[in-house]
C-alpha cells in the first residue's frame, strides 16, 4: 500500500538525490514537492537531471503547503527545519530531518548552530537515524535525525570498538575529508571549480557542527563519556566522505582484534563492509551506494587505533541513509530502493 | 661563475621540475642529464613540455657516465641514489639527493625502505636539507638528504612548537593528504584518472617511510623524544601535500600563542608564510612555489593543539627545496630561481 | 524463466558496469565470468567495489571454458572478440560484441582495425545494435556488434536528419569529446591523473576506428552516402562522450525544425531525450544512467547545422546498451535493469 | 627606466595574473590597482596567493582614481572597460584592454555584446594585440585590444594557412573547449566543483562574441572574407583552451605542407610551438607559460585542413599576451616576465 511521501527542500543537491532513489521505490507515493526560491516552477526545471522522469512535471509548492502526507523528509538549511517540523508533527506526519537541527541536546544549538532551538519538546522524542545502531527506536518514531555525513562513518567505524573496551574515548582525534557537494548547491565563489580544483584545506575548524554530534552518539552507544576533536578538510572531488580517527589503544588490541570486532558487529548489516586487514578504504568504490567501508589497524610503535570509514555524503551520509530510515519506519525492506554497490569508476 | 650541475634522473616528474627551475638559474649550468630507460634520448622527447625549452636538445645520458660535475641532484628510485650516489662523491662532486636513502639513521633502512644501507659512512656525513632549520650545515654539506614531501610541512610546522615546548612529541597523530604526482610518472593502473578521480583512500598505513624521518628530525631539532602516528592518504590532485597533526597542546597555550612562536620562527624566511589565527590554510594558493604556508589552532574543549602545513610537493617539497639547497651551497642568493608566488587559479 | 548469462572480459571497466546492472536483472542469470590475466580469481578481487554482492564471490574463469550459454558478452581487446566469437555462436550462445570486431564490412578490417578478419561469415550476419534504429533485427539476431561510444551519440542526432534530407552528408565534422574510462583500466602513464588533470588534447586523429563506423551506420540509416571527419578529444572527466556535428543545413532549415525532426523521432524512446531550443546538453545530467541527450540547433549566419549529444559512455554507450540490446533480444522489457536517469551531481 | 603600471580590475582572476606575472618585471612599476567592489582593501585580502609578495600589501582603489600612468591594463567586465578606458587615454595613459571592448568594429556591438559602443572613435585606433601578427602596430599603440582566449590559439593557426590559400575561409568550423577559470571568479553555482566535475557541455551557442573576433581578425590577416561557426564548450579543467578548427583543404595540401607553412610562419616566434606531424597538442603541457602550442593534420578521405591551438587561457590567452603587448609598447625585451615553459605536471 502506497505511502504518502514529500521532500520538503527539493531543489537542493539533497532533495535530487532523494527524489532520484524514490522514484525506485514501489511503495512511496511522491505526494509532495516543497521548497522556497523553486516554488512555482516544475522540479525538472531545477533539477534538469530528472526532467524526463516520472517526477519531473511535479510542482514545487511553498514548504508551508505540505499536508496530508504520512512520512515527510526535510531537506532544509540550518534553523528552517527546526521551524518547519513541528506543524507536520502536530497533523500526524512523520518527519525524517535531513538537517542538523533535531541531532543535539537543546542546551548545544547556541554553541555550535548559533540559535536558540524553537522545540525542544520535539525535539526530545527525535530519534537518531543511524540504523545499524538504533533500529528498533526507529521503526516507531515519529521524528528521526537523520545523521550528518562526517559521524556516519566515524560512530559506525568507533562505536563498536569504545562499547567492546577496545579503544579509549576522551581524546579522539578525527580528521575528515569530504567532497565539495556537502556543501550546497549554492555555494559561493569559495566552491567554484576553479577555486577548488587542486585545492586540499581544512574548513570551520574547530567549531564544526558535526563534533558535538559525534560526542553524543559515541556516547550513548557506547555508555561511556567521549571527547573529540575534529578537523574537516575540502578536497576536490564530489561526493565522498572519508574520516581517519585515531584514539589509543587498550592493552593488547591488533589490527586483527579491531577487524574482528567490527566484522562481528556488522554481519548481518547490507550496507556496511568491515574490510580485511591491510585493504584500504577508498570513497570511490562506495560512491552511489549506501554503503559504508570500514578499516581499522594499530600503529604498534605508538599504540594507536586508527579507524577508517568511507561514504557517499549524498547516499549513506544523507538521502540513502534517509530512505533507509523511512523503510524501517513503513515497514518495507530495509534496502528497498537502495544500492549496495557503487558506480566504478 | 657558472657551477657544473648533473640532474640524474631527467625523466621523472621531479627530474623535469628540477630542469624547468634551473632553466631560470643564472649560475646553474646543466651540464648533465642522467637516466636508465631514457638514457639515449634527448629530454624534449621525454619531457614535452621542455621540448622548446634551452634544455630540448640535451641529450640523457646513462647515469654512470656523470662526471665531472660540481654538484649532482639525484632523483632516482628507492635504494638508487645509495648505489650511485658514493662514486660521484668520491670524485668531488656533492650530491643533493631528492630520493630518501640518506635520510635516516643506518639501521632504520631495513624496516623502512627495504635494504641493508650500501654507504653507511656517507649517511653518517649526510645534512637533512631542510634550510630553515639546518641552513648552516647545508652551506658546507657535501651530501644533503632532500627532505620528504609529508615531512617538510610536517616539520616545519611542528618543530618550533616542539623546541618552545608548547606541544607534547611522545605521541604526535599525522593525517596527510598528497596529490597523485608524488606517486611518479609510472605509477600503474592505481593512479590512472579513472581510478582516482573521485577517490580518498589511505594508503601504506602504518608502514610508510616518511614516519621515522619526521620522528628522527623533529627529535634532533627539538631535542627531545618524538613520537609520530603517520597516516597519509590520497587525494584527486596533482600538486600538494597538507598534512595536519594534533599534539597534545601545553598548559595555558592558545591559538594566539601557537601563531606566535611560529611567526617568531619564520619571520625572516622568504619561503614559510605562517598564517594569522582563523586563516586555513590551503594546497592550492602554494601550487608553483616554494613557499610552505603553516596553520596552528588549539581545540580549547580538548586540549589538542592542530598544526597544519601546505606545500607543493614538487618545489618546496622536492626540487624546490632542492634548488634552495643548492643555493646554500653554492654561495648564492637563497631564492634565485625559486617563486615565492603560486600560479592560482 | 532464468536466460543462461556469460560476461567474458569480466576484470575491465565495461565488464564490471556489465555485472553491475545484470546484478540487478530479474531474468539474467551470471552462470559465467571470463577472463585472460584475471582467470583463476574470484570477480570480487579484480572487481572490489562487487566484492561484496552476490557476483563477488564468482570464479573469473578461462575465456575458452565458456559454454552452455544462452547469451554470451564479450568485452575483449580487438582483434579478440573475432576469434572467441564463432565457437560460441556455433554453439548456439548468442553474442553481443562490445569490441569493435563485428561493426565494419570485412574489408574495412586491415585499414582501421589493423588485422584481416578471421570470420568474415559471422560478420555478414552481425547487426548493429542500436535500438532506436535496428530494433527489429536485434530481436532475432544472434550476433549483435554493440556500437562505440562515439557512435552512439552521433549517429542517434545525425541519422533522422539525414532521412529528412535537413543537413547533407557528405561532409559531416564530428568533434568528440570523451572522459578516460574509454581507454580501460589498463591505460598506461599517458591515462595517469598526473597526465590528464587540466589537460584536453586530440588523440588517434584522423584515424580513430569509430570513424567509418559512424558513415557505415548513417549511410544504412538513411540510404544515402556519407563522408565524416572525426576528431576525437581527451578531456580531463572519467565518463561520458559529448559529440559535436557540423554538417550544411538544407534551404529553410531552422534550429526548430530541426528539433521537431528529432522530437518526432524519438518521442516514444525511454531512453533518449531530445532537448529544447536553447538548452545544452551536458555529459553529467546522464551519468550512470542509459540516456542520450540530443541537441541541435543552427547558426543561421553560416547555414550550418550543429548536433550535440552526450552520453555515459560505459552506460549508453557501452553496458547498458548491451542490457539493452540483451532485453530486446530475450524478450524482456527493453528498459528491465537500465536507469533513465543520471546521478548528480 | 620604470615605468609606471596601473591594474585596472586586480581582484578576478586576470588581474590576480597580472601582477603575479609583474611582480617578475623589472621595469613595470605596480602605482595602481582597481577594483570596484574591492576597492579599499589590500590585494592580498582579494588575492590571499599574493599577500605574502610585494604586492600583498598594495590598496585597491577605486577604477576612477587611476591617474598618472604610463600604461593601464584593464581587466574589466563587458562594456566597464570602454566606458572608463577614454579618460586614461585622453590623460596620456597608454591602454591595453583585455575585456572585449575594443575588438570589434562599432557596428557590431549591439549585436554581440548587447551595447551601443560609446567610444567609437578611440575603438578606430585599437590595435589587436596579437604580437606574431601585428607586431609593429602595437609598438605605437595607444590602445591595444588583446585578444580573447578562443581567438588567440584559433587565428594563430589559422591565419597564415589562410594567408597562404592552403585552405577555404568561407565555412570554417571551430570546436573550442576551455577550462572555468575563464568564466571568473564570480561564476555562480553552474561553475561550482559539485556542477562541473565530470560535465562537458556547449554554453552560448551560436551566439559567443568570440566569432566575429575571429573572422574579422582573420579577414584582416589574410586580406580575404572570412565565415566562422564556434562551437565553445566547456570541460572540467580550470586553465586551457583548445581549439579544433575544420576548414577544406586546398588541391595537392597535405598534412606536411600544412606543417611546413606553419613552421615557417613561426620559426622566430619564442612563444609559438608548432608540433611536428603526428604529434597532439594538449593544453597541459602549456600550462602557466606564454605559449602557444599548434597542430595540423589533413585529412585526406574527406579533404578537411584540421588546425589545433592550445594556449593557457589566462596566460597567452590574457594576462601573459597582455604583458607581451607591454614589452612590445615599452620597448622592452618582448620576453621579459613571460615564461615559455609550462607547469608541468
Amino acid at each position: 500500500m502506497a505511502v504518502r511521501i514529500g521532500v520538503v527542500g527539493a531543489s537542493g543537491f539533497t532533495g535530487g538525490e532523494l527524489v532520484r532513489l524514490l522514484l525506485g521505490h514501489p511503495t512511496a507515493d511522491l505526494a509532495f514537492l516543497g521548497g522556497r526560491g523553486s516554488a512555482g516552477r516544475r522540479l525538472g526545471e531545477v533539477q534538469p537531471h530528472l526532467a524526463a522522469s516520472a517526477a519531473g512535471d511535479l510542482p514545487i509548492e511553498p514548504v508551508e503547503d505540505a499536508s496530508g502526507l504520512d512520512v515527510a523528509f526535510l531537506a532544509l538549511p540550518r534553523g528552517d527545519s527546526a521551524a518547519v517540523a513541528p506543524r507536520l508533527l502536530e497533523a500526524g506526519t512523520r518527519v525524517i530531518d535531513l538537517g542538523g537541527d533535531f541531532r543535539l541536546a537543546a542546551e548545544a544549538y547556541p554553541t555550535w548552530y548559533g540559535f536558540d532551538h524553537p522545540a525542544p519538546a520535539w525535539l526530545g522524542k527525535s530519534v537518531y537515524g543511524l540504523p545499524e545502531l538504533f533500529r528498533e527506536q526507529i521503526r516507531g518514531a515519529e521524528l528521526v535525525a537523520n545523521p550528518g555525513c562526517f559521524p556516519t562513518p566515524a560512530v559506525l567505524g568507533l562505536a563498536p570498538l569504545l562499547r567492546a573496551g577496545m579503544i579509549e574515548g576522551n581524546r579522539i582525534l578525527i580528521d575528515g575529508k569530504t567532497g565539495l557537494s556537502g556543501a550546497g548547491r549554492s555555494a559561493g565563489d569559495a566552491m567554484s571549480h576553479a577555486a577548488t580544483e587542486e585545492s586540499v584545506r581544512p574548513y570551520r575548524f574547530p567549531a564544526h557542527q558535526h563534533t558535538p554530534e559525534i560526542e553524543r552518539t559515541l556516547a550513548e552507544a557506547s555508555g561511556r563519556p567521549v571527547g573529540v576533536s575534529f578537523v574537516p578538510h575540502l578536497v576536490p572531488a564530489v561526493r565522498g566522505v572519508l574520516t581517519t580517527a585515531f584514539a589509543p589503544a587498550g592493552e593488547g588490541v591488533t589490527t586483527d582484534t579491531l577487524v574482528a570486532v567490527l566484522a562481528a558487529a556488522y554481519e548481518r548489516e547490507p550496507f556496511v563492509r568491515v574490510l580485511p586487514p591491510g585493504v584500504m578504504a577508498d570513497t570511490k568504490r562506495v560512491r552511489g551506494s549506501n554503503t559504508a567501508e570500514l578499516q581499522a589497524a594499530v600503529d604498534e610503535r605508538t599504540g594507536t587505533a586508527v579507524v577508517i570509514g568511507a561514504v557517499d555524503n549524498l547516499v549513506k551520509g544523507a538521502a540513502g541513509q534517509a530512505v533507509q530510515n523511512l523503510n524501517l519506519m513503513i515497514g518495507a525492506e530495509e534496502t528497498t530502493a537502495l544500492p549496495s554497490v557503487g558506480m566504478y569508476p
